[in-house]
């Protein structure tokens, strides 16, 4: 099977889910009542969901947090709004007055264009403002978000809804967020808590091994284009849609399983420096990696810790929670490479958004059985790392610090993950992270060029 | 006025509050049910006082932690539980079975003969067992406790009693730390919460100067003796009562004020070697340190944290949360010195337990009006490093690693503070913590020799 | 101007210094003595090169070593010799049995295959072996070298000619580090040590603004190949040659001066995060970088630390050890960016490799006089990250080692400094460094895409 | 045999070296020129001894600098230089010009009284000034100190002879330290660099278990008194003489060796808690100690690095290199404890200065034979932290902050080494480091009380 790049300019499509206007076009044609009442819908979802999320919590849980890459549940609710009311209520929302003075200081994640920020390290020091009283803080938002929607001047209404727009996405993120920060914290607790039970399909069963589909996919490259296209929404950091040169290639149909990786382990691959970058190889080093975070071997048997508990591993997932050390010491293990963003891009552009995502309810991978679609499972690491695109124009305004400050020293993952919600992901989409990251859930598809 | 080493010999008296048995002897004549009676009650009382201590608490809070030094709320309540489990429900109660396996690891401090121990740094992020589960632990080991004092063999009641008064004297002792390091974590929160309100005495009022004894108090010393004396009860590390020389000396009747020690601060003391330690400039400098713990400059007023909230400095009040070190220089600044801890114990022995202790309510220093009493308002530091005294021994078993591994790299200090209980202080206690540390109620008396 | 990518295909030429055979294919075509008598010439040309570098130093200077980052110029001395042991006679030479039993563990830098490393950061502390047992390392290595050239047998000829090259290319790249990794060393010793004294040219003036050339030079971009092409040595990295798409753009044709950099420092650059990226603000922060390194502020007047001492900063040279952090946030304070490597080759393959190379014996950049041509003065921080090219693939063998495993957060720098040989740098080389180093002769050209 | 207090009072005595002026009181009957004359010979005498020293180093060695708690051999013949320069020549010689404008800022070790100070761990990227340089500031001073000598006033001799009574047992200690600095530099040299070949006596001979003197050595102690008496030369931190009560105790005759060391290591002491102060223990821990300071096992052999480089444990010989954590763990294993130092000066006031010192050329601890004299070897660790006598005054100006300014956190040691000249050491002498230092000849002499 060839996919060619050919196909590559009718761009991504698919239905979008819920923190989109899906199609900004199709949005400017309706009236403004239903323009209004899409936006209200769409709004009320996303913030539903990240309280919804939250039902399995205590209290002391909204302050847990174990290092400073991560933040506790309390702090994303609060943060999440505290970007409504900073970005739509304070400019937009005529007489608005913050719901406290202190929380534009408290909640700022890193934007400095708005102001200084409480110190990152120190977000699960925060055990006031109360879980109650950020809840009332929530709800005062939503209020007046709900007041702008129905009231701001029409011509305003675009600017709103963009901002809107970007909102809800960015809550989105955080709610992928709070689940992975949150595994990481409950992990460290040796009572090993857990977040949800584990899916009744989660036989512990990895005795038989599946059957690899033998062909990979491949794509015969040349002059392509990437990059956002199409009218739904896309954040700065996807555009301009650009012209990339690419060698013909192959990706594998699959993720790497947790299987495939224990014969890494199994055969010294942590201690093999050949397999490795030099600074992955001094990482893994210094921080003592022999296996994927959150592995532990008891007795002669893998367990890996999950939203549902500690349980064996289960050899037919994909692995995840590897660094990009480890993805790519693994890749160079089997003579084979990581894709760079673009190849990756041109394969999942025709392909549906489809897969192992948030709404699934697994909160984990899933077994596979020969073939991962692109999208869902795991995040996937590519050989690319995050810089501007030729020609990127960060946002205006303070927003503009969402993404182009950040593009040094990460690497680019696509695909999303069981913690993503399917409505958030698409082919475009560029997540990042540091090259030793572990805590996002993190995987490894190969590619391969095919010489000519 | 002078006070005669003379009088060492008749050992310290006063009243004695509800950590203790009082007069061990006085208790070993008691009927056997006026024995068991009389360990319920100190044992219910504070337990109970423990539990109060935490009212003002959210249940975020329980899980408050800051720095490594510091606990939460939550593991003060549950190690103190697991004290007593520990030392006298598992040897002494016939079918003990353990309220939770984990616990055993995870609220063990230090005690290596018990096993190993889950990171002191890291006990913030137990959320999980909730503090409803902490609270059902307690009541579980109450009704044990209370079960074990009814029923245990007379034979064993005198080892049984013993570790209970140890019991409860090391819950004193945590729930002063649980007062001291929610201070600090409270004081890193930008909103300032309050622990209790304000006594209404806290007038801001440092506009008039006290009027100060001019007379200092006198001691001839000479060959004394220090040390526990009597039937009361002690710690391992006040005994044996041994005999010591000292040279004619005085002691300051007051504690150093804020006010004097702003005097200090503006004379450039912070940056002037001439009177600071080495270790204690480079500190000084290290952790750009400028004024006391908690204080801080808001538009040319001095303002403190307490456990009331943020407030200003009121200059009449003994200076508290300074380190050895700023105490050392302060006593250098004004051509004196911290007397050593003998000096302190020869002047206590003679006086009555008596001053601004935790049931005062007030839980910070009161203004001082000349005089400060050698006990409460604040730790005083002494010249005196913690050492073992002549012929030494700790307890026997685990208990034995209570006092006498610390016995390094600390400094001793005398006399509680406004946070410790009454019963729980006496003339040969002897506190310790390391030169650098300023989260406790630290203060500062000066001393000289006289010269013949 | 447009100079297009049409003439890329010509691919490099002009004149070669020693550290190569020129052209391989010539090379080749000699006739066997005539080949080998080349290969001694170019050996001989670049081991003497090293050791008159060091014809300024005192003994003690042969160990100095500020950083990890650095080396002394002793170990840089025996490093050479080492990889030429290792990788030539080792294998090649019959019989040959090491200098000394200790060097091939002390003098490794970090090749793995080859075995384990003394440390880094303690490399300073090898006093012993003494310069003269270093001297006699070399001298005893160079007559077997020069053995193995004469004797080697004809078969071998190629595989010894090509590490030979390689070696002397090695060798070239560690009297550039020694160079500065010296001046950094030097730079913390106040008194300020003079390694040559300064050019008669140097005067310093920096009163005359130098008129610019108002035009940049543009490029038409398109389908474009970049990689090393031709029989000229060159490292893996370079490879293979591949298609890469442009934008079109323009370079400037000046590199950023001092006076230029002065109005960022002035304009409060430094404290104003919105040019910055998010990581190198911090990094500025935590250093409290305020200016370029070596560059010091003395009773109103700017001094910078230079291979002849310190001396005013002349505002017409280009501005020198500045950080890819600081480079980029100039970039942006300007409106521009940097070029992308490929942008930055393109432009350089079709100029003659002419310029303030080590061989003006300047040892610092020149000041500009509105042109600086692509190659010398300064290395050119580039907008890319070091990454394998398409198809890249690592020598094999130990010295495989080389380029590869170090393609991971490092940016590209190109087109050699004032401390770089002629002979050794070409249109296609690929210098890496970390984005905070600051220790290199690192430079800034602006670049900006032509919009259309 | 008991060896009481009564003996006290008759103080220290016994042939002192060149290092003072003997007996201050007859210096003081002698007329002017002889008093001259002998303040000439003992500055010679000293200074020569110095540069005597580092005849085995080469150039490069007078830089060498490990860790920032040890300094170069060329700082240390520059410093001591500085010392008379600051502290005599300054003052006291007119028109004195400073040799270099840069040294009293290079060489300052760390008198604030003086000025800043250039930075303790880069010492040793001085390599310029060179040793030459050095040496010839030597010069210069011993020129311009002998021109004082001759000439100063005869008010301003008792001052001037004082101060260079300090300056010389200062460079004494300085000599000490070059010793210790240069031989943990050295031991982080894999080629493991001799200083001095072995003496000859030096076999290897481990076979033989000694005989040990069964009795230890009794006193009764009392009330005593302890500091210097009499009108040899001593420092500000042995005044002033003073009580102190002692209960009656034992010291062992012998120093610990390295065979009965080899007893704990084998009987796991290092990973058993029980034995060790907490601090100890997470410093051991930490640090991976699992042996002294410089023991390495190679094939089950244990060796030890020494200034004769790298030879078989002699496990006859007093262990050395052991940090106060050690002795103490040690200590507490053999179920006896550290004297405290009154007890041991008490011991030393009634013997002569006689031991294994520098004077022996030896370098190292000598072989036991059941009595180690309590001068030489050794340093030998109390259980007295060190602090100030009581009345304690520092001397007047700078040179008060030789001593006072670090009694803190550090322990005190007591009866020279092995390489302390033998006129510099006194039983009043009181010597501290902190207790995981390691790189001083540090050993170990248990003692017990006597119970009664």
């Amino acid at each position: 099977m060839i996919r060619g790049s050919e196909l590559a300019a009718t761009g991504g499509s698919s239905t979008r889910g819920p923190a989109s206007l899906n199609d900004r076009e199709t949005w400017r044609r309706l009236e403004p009542p239903s323009q209004r009442a899409l936006l209200g819908r769409l709004y009320e979802g996303i913030r539903a969901a990240s309280v919804e999320l939250c039902q399995p919590l205590v209290a002391e849980d909204f302050c847990l947090q174990a290092v400073k890459e991560t933040s506790p549940p309390k702090w994303h609710l609060a943060h999440t709004t505290w970007f409504f009311e900073t970005f739509l209520l304070q400019p937009f929302l005529p007489d608005y007055k913050d719901f406290h003075p202190a929380f534009q200081h408290l909640f700022n994640s890193y934007y400095n264009a708005v102001g200084e920020q409480f110190a990152r390290p120190m977000r699960g020091l925060l055990t006031r403002p109360t879980i109650d009283e950020v809840m009332a803080y929530r709800a005062s938002v939503d209020q007046s978000i709900n007041q702008l929607i129905d009231t701001c001047d029409q011509e305003n209404l675009p600017a709103v809804s963009k901002l809107l727009e970007l909102g809800c996405n960015h809550e989105e993120q955080h709610q992928e967020l709070l689940l992975t920060d949150l595994k990481y914290s409950f992990s460290l607790n040796p009572i090993k808590p857990v977040y949800q039970s584990a899916p009744s399909d989660v036989a512990n069963d990895d005795a038989g091994s599946t059957v690899r589909s033998s062909q990979w996919w491949e794509y015969q490259g040349g002059l392509c284009e990437v990059g956002h296209t199409g009218s739904g929404f896309s954040f700065d950091n996807e555009h301009p849609r650009h012209k990339v040169y690419l060698e013909p290639y192959r990706l594998s149909p699959w993720l790497v399983t947790n299987g495939e990786f224990l014969a890494f382990i199994e055969a010294g691959g942590y201690d093999r420096p050949e397999f490795w970058l030099s600074d992955g190889f001094a990482e893994a080093t210094a921080q003592g990696w022999k296996h994927p975070l959150y592995w532990r071997l008891v007795n002669g048997r893998w367990y890996e810790f999950t939203l549902s508990g500690e349980r064996p591993v289960n050899m037919n997932e994909p692995v995840t929670h590897v660094s990009f050390y480890e993805a790519d010491a693994y890749a160079r293990f089997c003579g084979k490479r990581l894709p760079t963003e673009a190849e990756w891009e041109l394969a999942a552009e025709t392909v549906p958004v489809e897969g192992n995502l948030r709404e699934s309810g697994r909160l984990h991978p899933a077994p596979a059985d020969g073939v991962n679609p692109l999208f869902g499972d795991t995040w996937e690491w590519t050989a690319s790392s995050y810089s501007p695109y030729p020609g990127y124009e960060p946002e205006a305004g303070a927003v503009g610090e969402y993404n182009g400050k950040f593009m040094i020293n990460q690497m680019v993952l696509r695909g999303g993950s069981c913690v993503t919600p399917a409505g958030h992901i698409r082919a475009s989409y560029r997540n990042f992270f540091y090259p030793p990251d572990r805590w996002q859930f993190t995987g490894i598809r190969l590619a391969e060029g095919i010489r000519q």
